[in-house]
């Protein structure tokens, strides 16, 4: 299996503090969003914090999606880790719709580049969006 | 709560085989590292392919630990969440000694940067590792 995988880490703001707070909606949300980047679940593991919050990771046969959120600040963290086909940017997209964020950061890292036996990571882009915007790329 | 998070992507190399094809010692090795890092495990997913390497994640109370095995390559992509007062980089340490690494690559994150109701997301740091020498930060 070849070693080279795409991590986006997402922090998205101004979501719907309910959908945040809902355990069953976001294991849900998280698997379609595995299913849009071509990936194939194999396991969850989801908890709910007192008084909120969730954190939940969705094991993929390309690696994983992660999510952690804060209700109170209608904030949540997520990162999609895939290799091989599956599209990690469209996981992040469809994620970030379903939670209805206003505000979008990315940053996205190869991993696995072999370089003489050896497995590095490179930084190839962080994007940002706001409100009405298209998903922009920073310099 | 609050929203900041320390993230570390992982990239480890010339490590064990057998240890990175071994799913119960991982599961092990990730769950102490979680306690090194003064963190609290809520749940465990991990997958073992076919024919080699392992998946798995290690929910804590304070975010997620994860990691993607390559035994035919002696490589391992791991990423390191953490909120609180729980320290990610104890867990790479322990878990890159485990493991028999001989490089490491790692990129820091600070995550839930609260500016204006935003949340946003910094890389904060770049370490490389060879086998004999300490950790080094990158320029």
């Amino acid at each position: 299996m070849r070693t080279e995988g795409r991590h986006i880490l997402m922090d998205v703001s101004g979501c719907n503090p309910e959908i945040l707070n809902n355990l069953e909606l976001l294991k849900k949300i998280l698997k379609e969003a595995a299913e849009y980047a071509n990936a194939t679940v194999l396991d969850v593991a989801f908890h709910h914090f007192t008084p909120q919050g969730v954190s939940g990771v969705v094991v993929i046969s390309e690696s994983h999606l992660s999510i952690h959120t804060w209700p109170e600040y209608g904030y949540a963290a997520l990162d999609f880790y895939t290799c091989g086909d599956a599209d990690p940017k469209t996981a992040c997209e469809y994620v970030a719709e379903k939670l209805s964020a206003t505000h979008i950061q990315t940053t996205e890292i190869e991993r696995g580049i072999e370089k003489n036996e050896r497995y590095t990571q490179e930084i190839v882009g962080k994007r940002v969006k706001e409100d009405g915007e298209k998903l922009l790329v920073l310099p």
